[in-house]
C-alpha cells in the first residue's frame, strides 16, 4: 500500500483508522448480514447509527437540549440557502460579514427573497484578515449575524467571536471540531462533512430551537429546519453512509482525547508548518498573524514558476493537494484534524530541502 | 460471512461486485494513494469517475444532448420542491398525477409558492391502480405533467406512460433503470439512487434543456437546475461516494446486458413471485394486474396475526425486508436490480412451506 500525505481541501484526508473500519465492515455490517449502505434509514441497526452519531456530536461539542443536531444534505451551499428562508422574517434584515470566498457565496444567496447588510468586507484587501468587533457595522433589530468562521481559501479565521445581539450564525465547514469552542455563543452552527467530519454529501446543522418557529409556511417543507427537527434527521432518506462515517470519525476524535485533544495536535501541527514560513524571506504568508487559521495554510514563493516546481516535486515525493486555489494562487496545506503531525513533519522537510536547493 | 437475502424497499440491495469492489479500493482508489472519499471533486481521478457515470447512464438510458444528466444532493424529496420552483412560471399552473404515498408528497410541495392541479386521485380506491389515459383531467396550457411512475409502497407502476402535451416528469426513484423506457417521452426524469442506483443521498436528475430557462432570478441560485448544469454537477460538492457507487453499479447493468438484459431478468423474477401469489386464496395481491410493479410487490395473508408470523419466520431463513410500509401493512418484497433470481426462489421456496403449514 502506498497512501500518500494528503493536504486537500476538501474532499480530505480521513483517518486510517476509519477507512480500515469502514473496509472490514463493508460486506456485512455488525450482525445485519449486509452492508451500511444496504440497510434501511428506519433499520434498528441504522438507527443505532444515526444516535450514536448525534450522541457524540453533542459530547464533543457540548451541545445542550437547546439545539438540535441535523445531519442534512447538500453541504454548506444549501444551508446558505436555507438560512434566509428560515430565520429571516418578512420586511426584516441580517447581517452577513465578508471575510472571502465562503462568507461571499452565502452572500450571495443572502440577497435572494430579502434584504440583507454587509456588516464588513475585506474584499478590497484581498481577504487576509479578519475584522475586529469594532469594525463590524451590524444593524439594530437584524435577524441574524452570518459569519464563516474559517475561509478555506483565504486562509483565514475568527481566532475570537464577535458578541452580537442578534443570533450569530457560523459556517464551520472547514475548522468543525478542530478546536474548542463554546456553542452556547451562537444561534447557529453549520458545516460540510468532507473536510473534518467525513465524506461530502452530509451536512452537519446545529440549530437553537428557539429559531425553528420563525418559518413561513411559503418555504417549502423540505427547506424547513423544523420538518428535519421533526423527524430526527429522516424527513427523507439521509445519506446513511456519510452519517456511519462521521461516527466512525467521531468515535476517533472522541479517543484522541475529544476536541480539546485534537486541539492540542492541531495547534502543534500549525505551529510546526508556520514556524517554517515564518523562518526567512523565501516564503511569504500573505495573512494577518493573529486571524491565522489553523487548518487551512496558505503561502507564496518568490514567483509563481517556484510554486509550480514546488507543488510538482511535492507530488513526485508523496504530498498531494498543496495547490493554492484558482483564485488566489499560491500553495496552501489544508492540514484538518486526520492529517498527522507526521504529514506535517514531512512536508517541513520537504520545505527545507526545497528552499536550500532553489533560495 | 453470511449476507441476507435483503427485501428492503430503500436504501436496498446493492450488487456483491460493486462492494466487494468498493472495499478492495477503500484505502487507495487506482493509483491515487487515498480512497475515493479522500479526493477533491475537482481531481482528475473524481472527473474521470463522474464523467464515466455521466457516461454510463447516458448510454444505458439512451439520452440525447437534448437532455443535462445530473448528480444532485437530497434525493427525490428535494426535488419535490426544485421542480415547481425552477419549471412553474409566475401565474402558470401544472397537472399531477396522484397514484400514492410519493405522488402525494410531490403534490404537497407543488401547493407552495403556485397552483397546481391534481389531475386524477387513486387516494379514494386506496391507490390500488394507475389510471387510464383517459381518465386524466389534464390542464390545456399546464406548465408540467407529474407522475410518480412506480410506487414503493403502493406496488403499482405507469406500465405504459400517457402521453401529455405538457412536458411529462417522472419521480422514478424506485424503478429506474429497471427496464426499457424511451427517454424522449419525458421532459424530465429524476430518481433518488438508493434504490436501483447506489447508496443513499444522491440523486439523478435528467432534464430536457429546453426547460431550464423558464426559473425565474427569484429562486435561490443552489436550488436552480441550470446552476448545477452549467457546473457540470460540481457547483459545490457533489456526494462523491454515491457518484463512485453509482458508477460501479451502471457498469455492472451494462455488464449483464444492459437494461434490456436486466429488464428480463427482471421480468423473470416478478413473474415467479406474482405466479406463488396468484396460487390460490392463502396470499392476496391487491393491486390491478396490469398495473402490478415488478420491483416492488405487495400482497396480504389471511389475516395480520399471520403477516407478522411470516415477516418474523422469513427473517430466522435469513430473508429480511419483508414488512409491508407501515401505512398499509401486509408484505412487500422489494425486488431490485441487485436482487437477484436465487432471492426471489428463496422467498417462493419460504413461502410455499410456510403455505403449506399455515394454509
Amino acid at each position: 500500500m502506498s497512501r500518500v500525505y494528503n493536504f486537500n481541501a476538501g474532499p480530505a484526508a480521513l483517518p486510517l483508522l476509519v477507512l480500515e473500519k469502514a473496509q472490514a465492515e463493508m460486506l456485512e455490517y455488525g450482525g445485519s448480514g449486509m452492508s451500511v449502505m444496504e440497510l434501511s434509514h428506519r433499520s434498528k441497526e441504522f438507527a443505532a447509527i444515526i444516535e450514536a452519531a448525534e450522541a457524540n456530536v453533542r459530547k464533543l461539542m457540548g451541545i445542550s437540549d437547546d439545539y438540535a443536531v441535523l445531519f442534512l444534505q447538500g453541504g454548506a451551499s444549501l444551508q446558505f440557502a436555507m438560512i434566509p428562508q428560515n430565520l429571516r422574517r418578512e420586511g426584516k434584515t441580517a447581517d452577513y460579514v465578508d471575510t472571502g470566498s465562503w462568507a461571499s457565496k452565502a452572500i450571495k444567496e443572502g440577497k435572494i427573497g430579502g434584504s440583507i447588510n454587509v456588516a464588513w468586507s475585506g474584499k478590497e484587501e484581498n481577504y487576509v484578515r479578519i475584522p475586529k468587533a469594532t469594525e463590524l457595522k451590524l444593524t439594530s433589530g437584524a435577524e441574524y449575524v452570518h459569519i464563516c468562521s474559517n475561509e478555506t481559501i483565504g486562509g483565514i479565521r475568527f481566532t475570537t467571536f464577535p458578541k452580537t445581539e442578534a443570533p450569530l450564525i457560523a459556517d464551520m465547514s472547514s475548522e468543525i471540531m478542530s478546536r474548542v469552542i463554546d456553542v452556547s455563543q451562537f444561534g447557529m452552527i453549520y458545516a460540510g462533512a468532507q473536510k473534518n467530519l467525513g465524506p461530502s454529501g452530509l451536512a452537519l446543522v446545529i440549530i437553537r430551537k428557539d429559531l425553528l418557529d420563525r418559518c413561513p409556511e411559503s418555504v417549502h417543507v423540505f427547506m424547513r429546519y423544523q420538518t428535519h427537527v421533526e423527524n430526527a434527521s429522516l424527513y427523507n432518506t439521509p445519506n446513511t453512509w456519510g452519517v456511519y462515517i462521521l461516527k466512525l470519525v467521531t468515535e476517533w476524535v472522541d479517543g484522541l482525547g475529544g476536541i480539546s485533544g485534537i486541539q492540542k495536535i492541531n495547534e502543534k501541527k500549525a505551529a510546526t508548518l508556520y514556524a517554517e514560513i515564518d523562518s526567512g524571506d523565501f516564503w511569504k504568508c500573505p495573512v494577518a498573524k493573529e486571524d491565522r487559521s489553523i487548518m487551512n495554510v496558505v503561502w507564496r514563493l518568490p514567483n509563481e514558476g517556484l510554486e509550480e516546481q514546488f507543488v510538482n516535486e511535492a507530488k513526485k515525493a508523496g504530498m498531494v493537494g498543496l495547490k493554492g486555489h484558482r483564485s488566489v494562487g499560491g500553495i496552501r496545506a489544508s492540514i484538518y484534524n486526520a492529517v498527522g503531525q507526521d504529514a506535517v513533519n514531512a512536508l517541513v522537510a520537504f520545505m527545507k530541502d526545497f528552499k536550500a536547493k532553489k533560495g
